[in-house]
């Protein structure tokens, strides 16, 4: 008997436990790192100006969430970012609200150039943020479906070098001539905060152990994806219940993963 | 049948899902994002010194929680707060701790320069900020009964022109004339971190689809305090279970009141 | 009918509700009070250069973790610490991920000057801080077993004056001469985020009532380790489901205390 095609992907993740430099945002942090943990990577959140460039060349893989930033939090991001690219060690932009404010968008474009292995975002954040780089003109709609960003995702991809992932109800993930697609989920996914934040740190987490970053893009999506059905089956009453039993569901698909 | 007196402001929250500008603390941002969520409303934290202005006069409302302060924090609370009532959009202040720290104490009275629709907070503080201002010379008792505040809230409204909140057993909710008695809850909703906070952002949201603070103060104390005595009811296990149900019974209370 | 060696110390905080000043991480900030709160502790953090001073003279105990660090926060650390020994208010250091990363391993030696009363850790930051105070010169392993940084522990509590207490499936406390261990809990407790950072948050809530630090270290990990064991008993679905129930245990076994 076969099990899911992800599923070497993340028996990676439990045996090797590979550390994870996250760079998020306050209000996701602890979820973060709670789906982290329930996967067996070990997350570590070192966002400080003296430490985050050192702490980038001894992880596996390194996550910069542009969530809630700060001065600090910002040089913090370039130093990691520009450490994990010269100490060849995969790393994650998630662009959050990048296309909502100049400020960030700037900052992210700037993050590029230390060549990401992912980036990550739902469908506005990524047609804006190629939209920025000149990789595509097209509007933006802050509620677009992922497909419809996925002409902005491939031409993204071209023009950083990075696999794009777009997250939605199908998660689109290319490399800018493939593009792989992940149905599934659930629509509480988008009703509990966190949860495409985690998505980022969950790919970091695969990169760390699996050599092709759109496979490990397309895996985490599907593993996220696979926990979120099942935390809704049977049905929860409710947001709250949903987020501890997708917590728990992750945990099952690690442990199936390992056996 | 008729619904609940707060249906309707409920409803304008699930149908409008305003987007609310929290600028909030690392303790409860992640509970409040949830507890926004559940509602149907799009929370946004965005606290950096050149975003959160901007960011301000794009959000339907926006929530000023003192909690965990920092000096880039301060420079976007003061800005956040001049943007939006520059653009005419309302916006919260939770004095968090105020009375107990002087620091804190002259940054809330400063934040009233620019005109919060609600403020929000319990008795001790608001009777402490009343004080700060000259509304009100009376002493602040930590432990203080909502009720005692009562006095210091109504001239506190006055003197600042914001509805004033007072969260407790019973919630008041003034304006300096009117005054609206919030009774019900449970106990077990001071015993979970961030309830209190994610009340002043629940008023932010309030804010952004209904036109009289004194009802989207009003509207948002009975919603959680409905959500709470559902949430113990039967009686949970303990804290834990009950900061689950508690995002639960807020997300049928966003069902109840679209149908 | 004799209750467990820890009741009297864990009455003492449900009946005197100690104030716990916090300056703690972004990651476990919610954890960490909502574990404060459901022994009926008072949780507050503050964690700004101009308030963390001030704050630890009145607070009943300060915890001091160094989790995610940022400029300010260093600056707060500081103050509160030297404040709290100016005060005779006890203290709490959490030396998260020193050995790991040198900046903070100089910051935790720096703040030992400030005399904690009890440094909490897992053996390699035990053994990194001992290493790096010259206490001991052993080496370091990153999953060591906390067995192996007792002699550290011991040379550590020696150097500093502190009780150090090393966490692991057997909780060491020591104050360089008695060596007392606790054994127990669950292996859960290492898959969810922040129960260590809490343990040292429940250690300042102890030391806040009770006199003598060995006992106030010793009864913490006991009654964190009593409350993991029945979180797990009889098994839970996964790491999110044990987390609440750990807070709900946490209360079962403040109910006991007082009862």
């Amino acid at each position: 008997m076969t099990g899911p095609s992800w599923g070497p992907s993340l028996r990676a993740v439990t045996s090797g436990s590979p550390l994870v430099h996250c760079l998020t945002n306050i209000v996701v942090a602890g979820f973060t790192a709670n789906v982290l943990l329930a996967l067996g990577a070990s997350p570590a959140m070192v966002e400080n100006a003296e430490e985050a460039g050192p702490f980038a060349t001894v992880a596996g893989a390194v996550l910069v969430n542009l969530g809630t930033l700060s001065g600090e939090r910002e040089v913090a991001m370039r130093a990691a970012a520009a450490a994990a690219r010269g100490a060849s060690r995969p790393w994650v932009l998630d662009p959050v609200a990048v296309g909502a404010l100049e400020h960030r968008t700037l900052l992210a474009r700037e993050l590029l150039n230390h060549r990401p292995a992912v980036i990550r975002g739902n469908a506005s954040e990524i047609a804006s943020l190629a939209g920025a780089t000149g990789a595509a003109g097209r509007g933006v709609d802050s509620n677009m479906d992922s497909g419809a960003a996925l002409g902005a995702a491939m031409d993204l991809a071209r023009e950083s070098g990075a696999v794009v992932a777009v997250s939605g109800a199908v998660d689109y993930v290319t490399d800018g001539r493939q593009v792989l697609e992940v149905p599934g989920g659930h629509i509480l996914m988008t009703r509990v905060t966190g949860v495409g934040c985690a998505l980022g740190a969950v790919m970091a987490a695969l990169l760390a152990v699996v050599a092709d970053p759109l496979q490990a893009g397309r895996d985490a999506s599907a593993i996220l994806k696979e926990a979120g059905a099942r935390a809704a089956s049977p049905p929860v009453p409710g947001t709250g219940t949903f987020a501890v039993r997708l917590l728990d569901c992750l945990g099952d698909l690690a442990l199936e993963a390992a056996s």
